[in-house]
């Protein structure tokens, strides 16, 4: 009966600039992939939308093109740095892919998983940080229920907690 | 850096009536747990608390001792009759133990978790009924906020579903 599938597993881990994220993928690594498996590793980035001022608001404020472009130049190298230091703590796992992709976290990442036909997903419990949770409530939360697939849940213990716990 | 813990897992996966824990489990076997590995499996069987009567409400109702006992007699029987058809289910995984535990399985489970020192909890996301679920809560978004090691938790597909979606 037991046995993992010959043709390994698609494992997608969140990752977000937290320290959880992080520790969700060293787990991950850890506990759930096995040396020289042919499971495929997928780690998604996803770029939550900007809070967006209008000429019309209260505030007057509106962003000019050249700062909108450099907010999302800007947006793309945090991107780019976060995914390239989770690749390089994947060490020696063999199939690993990385993806940028922008939007709510929330639907985008169900949207993920469906499209990318994800056997399982990895992430943490309290990613996209204090500020950005309290406008876009729990993703782990959100995800664990509307996600098709099985979902690991994985939190920093407290007593290794950086800032985010 | 990839790579099983060579001591093996210790897993939970919390078993009650429900087909969703036993696609859980089934799920779990495929996916999580390999051949010949030292993984300890441990299936945890929940008694929920009974709604209890007391002479002094409105109803006026209050269970004899007879009732209470057969009730506990009847409520020990199904317990072990889950388990042992979840046992079952596990064929050859050579280290299975199973556990049943009284009260709220919010608490029960967070707690075992705790004493047994468990690497990994997996549940159904719909466990305990719609009608315990409308008294108790959902138990797997209640496990994977507040149980300290990572959470699984696995959702039957819903062209696969039986009574309980």
């Amino acid at each position: 009966m037991a046995g993992i599938t010959e043709n390994g597993r698609r494992i997608m881990v969140a990752i977000d600039e937290g320290d959880e994220s992080i520790y969700a993928l060293t787990w991950c690594l850890k506990n759930l992939i096995f040396k020289n498996s042919k499971d495929h590793l997928i780690l998604l980035y996803v770029k939550p939308p900007r809070v967006v001022y209008s000429a019309f608001d209260g505030t007057g404020y509106l962003f000019s093109s050249d700062i909108t472009a450099t907010m999302e130049k800007y947006s793309q190298q945090v991107a780019d740095c976060v995914l390239e230091k989770a690749k390089l703590i994947c060490g020696d796992v063999q199939n690993v892919e990385t993806r940028i992709e922008n939007g709510d976290p929330r639907d985008v990442i169900c949207e993920a998983v469906q499209k990318l036909g994800v056997d399982i997903l990895v992430m943490g419990s309290h990613g996209y940080g204090v500020i950005k949770r309290a406008f876009l409530g729990s993703v782990s939360n959100h995800c664990a229920q509307n996600v098709k697939c099985p979902v690991l849940i994985v939190k920093k213990p407290k007593s290794n907690a950086g800032g985010d716990n």
